[in-house]
């Protein structure tokens, strides 16, 4: 891993000269330029398709919450209460109750939902809302945190807890699907802690990704709520034979934050490399005597191919082709044909590839930087030279938080996907039933 | 005109109904339910792909604005001062300077154009966003005022005077063309008065809709701001030979108020009509023996088509095609062809006509209630009437105000198409150049 990819210094310097986004005059946001708004729109069409296809409806729901409405939900408030900001005058005057700004809508969807969850024939209830979201971190990051950032958040009800359950875990496989087929990254899909999860969820599931200097993105989530925000706010449907029932619901958010992600899954000492399937450009086409400037403009803005056409190219109705991903004279293949349909069908053939390789390097990278732990020491150093832990736990919560303060990486996920059997835990040496991943993480 | 049209009670009715929006917990938000937000979505993606196309990109900024930028330009921080909702403490503290939430971006978007502008090669620039903003309103109604909306507003920076003009004249034009040709809402374009004109800007545009109880909606605007935000944030260029000016700018807007504007231009007293073009579901096809509920139901949700298939249909092979727009025998049509391909096509020719049909009608009750008035009693006769006034206008700025004050209604605009020549004002006896029209608004 080179210094310079390890560094906030490159990440910072990628987001400017790639343009990708600014500082806002309020500390901790950002404004999004158009670069790095196109990313988010390649993510919000597709994604906006596929939770259509699974029956979601978009909707929107107002962003000023009164604050009574969090204090409802035990945990929920506890989680959200110190990253709140707080409107207190409106229209000239002092509000009488003062309103938070949306941090994630689970309160004031419910307040809806116990209108209109009425019967069991009102259930699957699906709907989702592309909405900014504010909350008041101390320590930010353009794309990855941020005051306010843009999201998508859906929010469910059903009959049952295996319905609620079931749904939980659908969407976490459309965020996995999303991650690995558009963004190429690799990502890992597990179950949170009860240290980690969502303040209210019974369960929180998670896409966990790897960056480029070993660190974590936790790159979207889904939860499992149970009947813990219909119970408080009351939100009953009768069922078949007309007894009166709590909803069960989940809700599942992704953010601009995945921008982040895309970035420092995949850039380089020379930029941004961006996969084509999200790339809001694709192609560059050269055709300068002097082209350096232009393409190393271009090379930096991760533009998967660059199409070069000289003068003696023209003569001999030939260009060459240039992959980002591949610098140099490995990536460059020369005699490609400059007939129009033949040259889109070579395009549209290295873009292909170029999608698969990144992929298939991110996951080489990321299987090369998890290692398995069987003892406490070994947890310690691999943690140490930045890279990921795996090792069966079964910890306490408290053992959990100890050794996040002792080695400052946190319990990612209990991967979906386990070995099978039992092992030892490497902390306490009790069996355990589990593998649980740990890295240090944004 | 009848009398269920033209209460609010029918318009709040339709809304319920039809399930388009819902009351937000706090005072004047509102929630957009999916058949409302799917209207929203129409517009959203055909005004999209137009901005696109007229070179106008994507991007984000911070919901969050200091205070201290609307001080800096004073026709617009007294405009909207008194509307503003304000951040005053984040992260459990009180803020240093309290933050209002966006009612508008031009503050904000100066600051970052201040950065971005350095020379004439970054001009024209053309930016966009979709988004959320606040205006703390006393006389709410769902979609035409509400505390909270959702809108793209765009914002654009040029190097001439006229070029910024042509911009916000550009912009109109694909409002108009929008509200025409999807919405089937003969809207009148046209310029606004000083006394309407938006807090800041040099001129402002707008199209004007007539809804279905005579009244105005304001359903779109453009600004040339000159360069008042670009002097009161610093926004200069080096021109061509290296001196420094000031940019030129244009500002535009659409919002969801105009979901409400199609509900008030179409609706019956049997509820919604929607033209095809907005409509979320297009033809409801009726099969059972005893279709009345749905029937209603579909009708109540303004679907512009309903296939009605019975059990001799299927043994003919034929349906009927009702028209929502013609209620009774005169929409309905036996023996359509029960062939996919055949009631494809006629389903398709249909919604054509509907839609046509519905900006026609639409078109003559325009005409119908505007009525040319060349004396005072004749405009306060006309505007009793719920109709809209046309005349000559040369009065002042305090007459304007004072005829506001005397009739509830406002100068809408003076349209782009003028009679031509010259007349003698209504009010004044004064020679004017140009007719205005007068109506009570939204």
């Amino acid at each position: 891993m080179s210094v310079v990819l390890s560094s906030i210094r490159w990440y910072l310097d990628v987001i400017r000269e790639a343009q990708l986004a600014d500082y806002g005059p309020v500390r901790g946001t950002m404004v999004i330029r158009p670069y790095g708004y196109a990313l988010w729109e390649r993510l919000q069409s597709w994604l906006d398709a596929a939770l259509k296809e699974h029956g979601v409806q978009n909707a929107y729901f107002p962003q000023l919450i009164p604050m009574s409405f969090f204090e409802r939900e035990a945990e929920h408030v506890e989680g959200f209460a110190p990253e709140l900001a707080i409107v207190t005058r409106g229209g000239g005057k002092e509000l009488e109750e003062p309103l938070a700004l949306r941090p994630t809508s689970e309160t004031i969807i419910n307040s809806m939902f116990a209108k209109w969850v009425q019967s069991h024939r009102d259930l699957p209830m699906r709907l989702n809302q592309w909405a900014n979201v504010h909350r008041w971190e101390m320590r930010t990051r353009p794309f990855v945190r941020t005051l306010e950032f843009m999201w998508q958040e859906g929010h469910t009800a059903h009959a049952t807890p295996e319905e609620a359950r079931a749904e939980a875990m659908a969407m976490l496989e459309v965020y996995r699907e999303f991650a690995v087929t558009q963004a190429a990254m690799p990502v890992i899909a597990g179950r949170k802690s009860r240290i980690e999860q969502f303040a209210g969820a019974n369960a929180t599931f998670t896409i966990e990704a790897m960056m480029r200097d070993g660190r974590a993105l936790q790159a979207g989530t889904t939860h499992d709520l149970g009947d813990n925000f219909s119970r408080a706010f009351g939100t009953q449907f009768s069922d078949a034979g007309g007894r009166l029932r709590h909803a069960h619901q989940a809700s599942f958010g992704m953010s601009t934050r995945m921008v982040g992600g895309v970035v420092m899954s995949h850039g380089d000492d020379t930029g941004l490399r961006l996969p084509p399937r999200m790339a809001p450009l694709q192609a560059d086409v050269g055709t300068e005597k002097s082209p350096g400037w232009k393409f190393s403009h271009w090379e930096m803005k991760g533009v998967p191919l660059r199409i070069e056409i000289g003068p003696r190219d023209v003569a001999s109705g030939t260009c060459a082709i240039a992959r980002r991903d591949r610098p140099g004279k490995e990536g460059k293949e020369f005699g490609v044909p400059l007939a129009p349909e033949l040259l889109v069908q070579e395009v549209l053939k290295r873009l292909d590839e170029v999608q698969a390789e990144l992929l298939e390097r991110a996951t080489r990278f990321r299987d090369e930087h998890i290692l398995d732990v069987s003892s406490h020491s070994q947890f310690l150093e691999v943690i140490e030279q930045g890279k990921w832990a795996r090792g069966w736990w079964a910890g306490s919560d408290e053992q959990e938080v100890a050794l996040k303060e002792e080695s400052g990486a946190t319990l990612r996920c209990f991967p979906l996907e386990q070995p099978g059997g039992g092992g030892t835990c490497f902390l306490t040496g009790k069996p355990a039933d589990q593998v649980a991943l740990f890295a240090k993480a944004y």
